[in-house]
């Protein structure tokens, strides 16, 4: 079991990598931030372990100096693209991270810091911010689904992370939905990132409203689209429908499979709050098993700044990791 | 770390525990069959957990008795119904075993033989079978999919099952592969069952002669549909290629949410073998994304007899069940 006792004490630096700006911070065992920094990330111009390495010694340039200074724990990285799990390197990264993959990121930070180093997709680390300081505080069975531009997630069974053969499970934008719908961007069929991200959603309101003879206006992005819904347009209401129907079907194919305590939804799209959160539940309740249903709450994800940064910090105080070798 | 010296020596009773039969036998952590008796379940007429007391006392009374006799460390049961994994007690069971709903199993069977007794569902057991005998062995991330009369599943990661929060995890007949598609008997939309266990092969394979003004013939079964699907009936082979496109989106789901290394085709469906997985892995490398597809195996289940049996006999030697509370 985790040591409160020491994580009361203990201090881990967190470091959320995105496509445009680094976060890192000074971070407890109880997601408290005690300093901060952002950085453009840079992506393409400058390498981003580089970038990473440059925000950790701001972050400790700039930090306040108590008497007796920081017991730092060790360095906890949530980042874009798949991480290996066995060796902490980036198995892949889209172009929004040129150069990024194949880098040995564990490897390079720990040996210029001299610190343990944690590395997980950015996703999978919220999943700690969220057994820490969100709704589904203390559950053992979570799972996360971030509805942002695209969908990621995260699959939290039996108070650990579930990360499968190599790191890669939690794709859960890239669940079938549809065996025969609409193709996929990873060159599957019927996933539900066509369905629930941002892109899918202003995707399919454009074609929808290019479909009724009005011209599809490239401004009417998700955010549009969501704006409608909540103010009773009907043709956003019915992209909107299918978008709830399709997060309905795969939020009950993952609680049929895995049986959790708590879905957190979050992300840009989720933002509307509980009358999109309302539309999830009853959709998926349609179309749950009573006694799954029963046991499980749908709640949104925590609201506060630096999610990303803390779930990062916080793999350093995660019990199961220091057991690995 | 499993004590492979002391599960050498010792002894496991399993039981098996189906609608019409239940199996019971003495076997070792190598998944070995001492000795083993099968009785009618008697559904209806007599209690169950009666009937799984009178399989053990017939399998004790006829088993072999060696100089010093067997050290059996515990009993393990596989049982349909739903199974809460808290307390070893019988959450739901539907008509196949009637007035078996709320039976105290494990409590009955530990006080009358002083034993300690694990009780789990009968597909999640399977998975044991195939960690110890199965092609999937050694693997620490692995899904079961059983085609019968339903569909049935399991899902092990990291090394052990996954319960979820009452122990309804693995109920992969109830993925939705088609969020318009298909009612489902559970209540739900375009569950997997629908297009793949044998009671949805043959519904769809008599619907579609209908269509055709063929008469449907109510003797052709899913057995029927295999085997004319197998010797190239076009009819069949439209009605196959939705069942190989479903299965082939709902692994794909599976894949990307917990990465497994193997999946695990079983149950009677899947009997026509190789022509039938070659099928299923091509609908899921279609759809699923390279990185994930490289790294799992999708194979056909243990072909013994008694997998039931035996992977329920199994969780006695189950490290992490040693440690549950």
């Amino acid at each position: 079991m985790k040591d409160e006792g020491s994580s009361l004490q203990a201090y881990a630096i967190g470091v959320d990598v995105g496509g445009t700006k680094i976060h890192a911070g000074i971070v407890n065992g109880q997601g408290d931030v005690l300093h901060s920094v952002n950085l453009p990330t840079l992506a393409g111009q400058r390498s981003v372990p580089d970038r990473i390495t440059e925000a950790i010694e701001a972050l400790m340039a700039g930090a306040p100096r108590p008497e007796g200074g920081y017991p730092i724990e060790g360095i906890g990285i949530g980042t874009a693209g798949q991480v290996d799990h066995s060796d902490g390197g980036i198995r892949f990264a889209s172009d929004i991270l040129p150069g990024y993959t194949g880098a040995p990121l564990k490897r390079i930070i720990e040996e210029r810091f001299g610190l343990p180093v944690y590395v997980d997709n950015d996703v999978n680390v919220l999943v700690l911010t969220e057994k820490t300081l969100g709704t589904g505080r203390g559950a053992g069975h979570m799972l996360c689904i971030a509805l942002g531009t695209g969908v990621g997630g995260a699959v939290f069974a039996d108070g650990k992370l579930v990360h499968g053969a190599w790191g890669g499970a939690g794709e859960l934008g890239h669940l079938s939905v549809d065996f025969n719908g609409l193709p996929c961007v990873c060159g599957g069929v019927g996933c539900l990132e066509q369905y629930a991200s941002g892109t899918g959603i202003a995707k399919r309101m454009q074609a929808k409203l290019h479909s009724l003879g009005i011209e599809p206006v490239s401004q009417v992005d998700s955010r549009e689209t969501l704006s409608r819904w909540q103010s009773g347009d009907p043709v956003a209401a019915e992209v909107m429908d299918e978008t709830f129907a399709a997060l309905g079907a795969a939020i009950t194919s993952l609680v049929h499979t895995l049986n959790p305590e708590v879905v957190v939804i979050g992300g840009g799209v989720a933002e509307a709050g509980e009358p999109f959160l309302e539309r999830v539940r009853e959709e998926t309740a349609k179309r749950c098993m009573k006694s799954f249903m029963d046991s499980v709450r749908i709640v949104q994800a925590h609201q506060g700044n630096f999610s990303g940064m803390i779930g990062a910090a916080l793999q350093v105080f995660e019990p199961v990791k220091k057991l690995d070798p």
